[in-house]
């Protein structure tokens, strides 16, 4: 999707959100404490993206031309919002994969669980049954004497476990991650992983002999994800700093960006309930801060979107793929005749964004020649009003 | 137009902005400094209402009752602004005399003193001519040796002026004043007031007889404006609190709501420049902070309003009546069908939401009329919708 730029001869700017990257309004402070950290967030990062639009066009002497905002993911939410927020600057929005719906009760709390389980379970029926078995197993393994020492030698981690729950999220993040990822063609977006890389996990976990444990399979299956280019002679469960840098996001979480989320007894995962108040006291002791759990709701809406955005607002693409489990979460019908919702059955977490391959399937390939037919249009009746006035 | 309340059996809210009346966030502190005074801002209090509107709907079990936001002055500024950021919270809004177009190099910066102006010119060509000779008579007769007690004297002081200027800023304020709430009926908004004050002000200097000076019939109709009721034996030219109350809206036009002014040729006062680096020293003087005079455009948008919102947002009034001289910087055209402006050529300032009066015009009448059938409107869509749900 970032080469459509030459095909509208665009200027393409990608702005860095404040508090990520080099992008550090108070040095190396910025993450300090609640005082500094209460400058991250999303209606400060929308403003600024506001001031430096308007002050980039300025600056090149191109003030009237028209300016389309992208973003995937939590960037997709930026971009619809930016969109709702500040029609004077930007004509029209794309944004992928952007789970605006997911906050407050709009959104089932199981949704995110049991569309990763989904994936897997439409991959293969036995693969998801193995992974769905195997936490008992884990379980049961950690209530051995030696139990550390069984999952460790299974885990073939380079160092002995302290804890069982290493094992756990390291399954459950493969697992994740992976559902997120299932792209049509080979990535190196979190990890190096080959084409529809659930199937291939699930090929893992179906060609192994019937004997095996589930959690021995399990961890072959997780082994994929982390060891795709298999470099790894040994895996380092523990300790490891956040592999997807996420500071800033760990603050944004537990101030606007509050999901729920629960396990529910038909995902994969061993059944989880959500706790408002021990994610908040754990929130506040991590920050001094209380959440806001209804504020994401109230400052860019959400319930009833349909009816709300009916008449009011335009030139908005919402796109989605629903191996993706945060499309659970994003808008998935088209809202009006110019809030228009793509959706496609095999793709997953921002794939149109991804750059163009000679393996695209054609309804990636479609998919793309759909957002910039929309976004001429947009272009075209920008300059047809500008023509007029 | 607040008595539209029961005919729609609606619940009519005031809700306080923060840093006026009681609703001071630091008590006593709140003025203190920019620290304090940083959180008194136009989005602060577009979130504040944000956040009582639905609290307060959930507290009386009325999540799905629709919302109309009104508001006059830059109180429409804000109900105008609330339903674009907000159209999740307000299905529409009445801006009453909102001149949200006053910013930056939108509107010429000479149209509100011009328009002041013209009243005094449409009432009485004459009129106008004697209040535009007052001034240099003002400047004669101060640069006399007993100027200021000549002036004292004229001007009925109850003390002796120490600045000629206090005489200017006095009939200065009596002609803005009395341009903006020139309403059909007696008043009594900044001052007591008759039915067509600028009339009644032009029929005062025009009966004066023809030798008396330019500036004694200056005097005597600025007397209408400061003593209607007749009460007052000698007037406070100097060291008087401000009348209006307006004490936040100092750092709020040192802030954000910069609007630059200047008085034209052509205009009944002295010419006046802009400069900005004045204005910005004096700020920063008395406050210690810079205004951001790009901000209200950037955060709001206002240039070519017409293009962007033609497409984008609805259910918007923004009434004017062109006595008033904010009218200038307001929406003075119909944007979209359900964007619209309701202009009266005989109206004042935000006069369509003052109380009904037996002797209200039939123009008035009419206007809220049709600001009742196009709320009834929205109503009906929106439940239309809501049922549909």
């Amino acid at each position: 999707m970032l080469d459509i730029a030459p095909k509208f001869n665009a200027l393409l700017v990608f702005i860095e959100h404040r508090f990520y990257g080099d992008s550090m309004p108070f040095g190396n402070n910025s993450y300090k404490s609640a005082k500094t950290l209460g400058y991250l967030n999303s209606q400060q990062a929308l403003a600024d993206y506001a001031v430096l639009i308007r002050s980039l066009k300025q600056n090149i002497s191109s003030e009237s031309s028209p300016v389309v905002v992208f973003g995937g993911s939590y960037g997709g939410m930026l971009a619809a919002w930016f969109r709702l927020k500040y029609p004077h600057i930007a004509i029209g929005s794309v944004a992928s994969s952007a789970p605006i719906l997911h906050f407050d009760k709009i959104t089932p709390r199981s949704s995110f669980y049991d569309a990763v389980s989904q994936d897997f379970k439409e991959a293969s029926l036995n693969c998801y049954e193995v992974i769905k078995g195997s936490w008992a197993e884990l379980d049961t393994l950690s209530t051995h004497e030696d139990g550390l020492i069984e999952v460790s030698k299974l885990f073939r981690t380079c160092k002995g476990l302290h804890s069982v729950y290493s094992a756990r999220d390291w399954l459950w993040e493969a697992f994740v991650y992976t559902a997120m990822v299932n792209y049509p063609t080979e990535a190196n977006f979190m990890m190096p992983l080959p084409a529809y890389p659930v199937e291939e996990m699930c090929k893992i976990i179906d060609g192994l002999p019937k004997g095996a444990s589930r959690l021995s399979k399990a961890f072959a299956a997780a082994s994929l994800y982390y060891n795709y280019t298999q470099t790894e002679k040994c895996f380092n469960l523990e300790g490891g700093t956040d592999a997807h840098g996420l500071h800033g996001w760990d603050w944004q979480a537990c101030t606007e960006m509050v999901m729920p989320m629960t396990c529910s007894n038909e995902s994969m995962f061993p059944p989880t309930s959500y706790s408002y108040k021990e994610f908040a006291q754990d929130c506040k002791k991590r920050y001094g801060v209380e959440p806001r759990p209804h504020w994401i709701t109230t400052e860019y809406g959400g319930y009833r979107i349909e009816q709300v955005l009916k008449k009011f607002g335009s030139n908005m693409i919402f796109s989605n793929g629903m191996q993706d489990p945060w499309s659970r979460g994003g808008v998935l019908k088209n809202i009006s005749a110019s809030i228009v919702a793509l959706v496609t059955q095999k793709g997953a977490h921002h794939v149109d964004f991804r750059s163009e391959t000679k393996n695209d399937p054609d309804w990636l390939i479609m998919q793309r020649k759909q957002e910039v037919a929309i976004i001429q249009n947009w272009l075209d009746e920008y300059y047809k009003d500008l023509k007029q006035n």
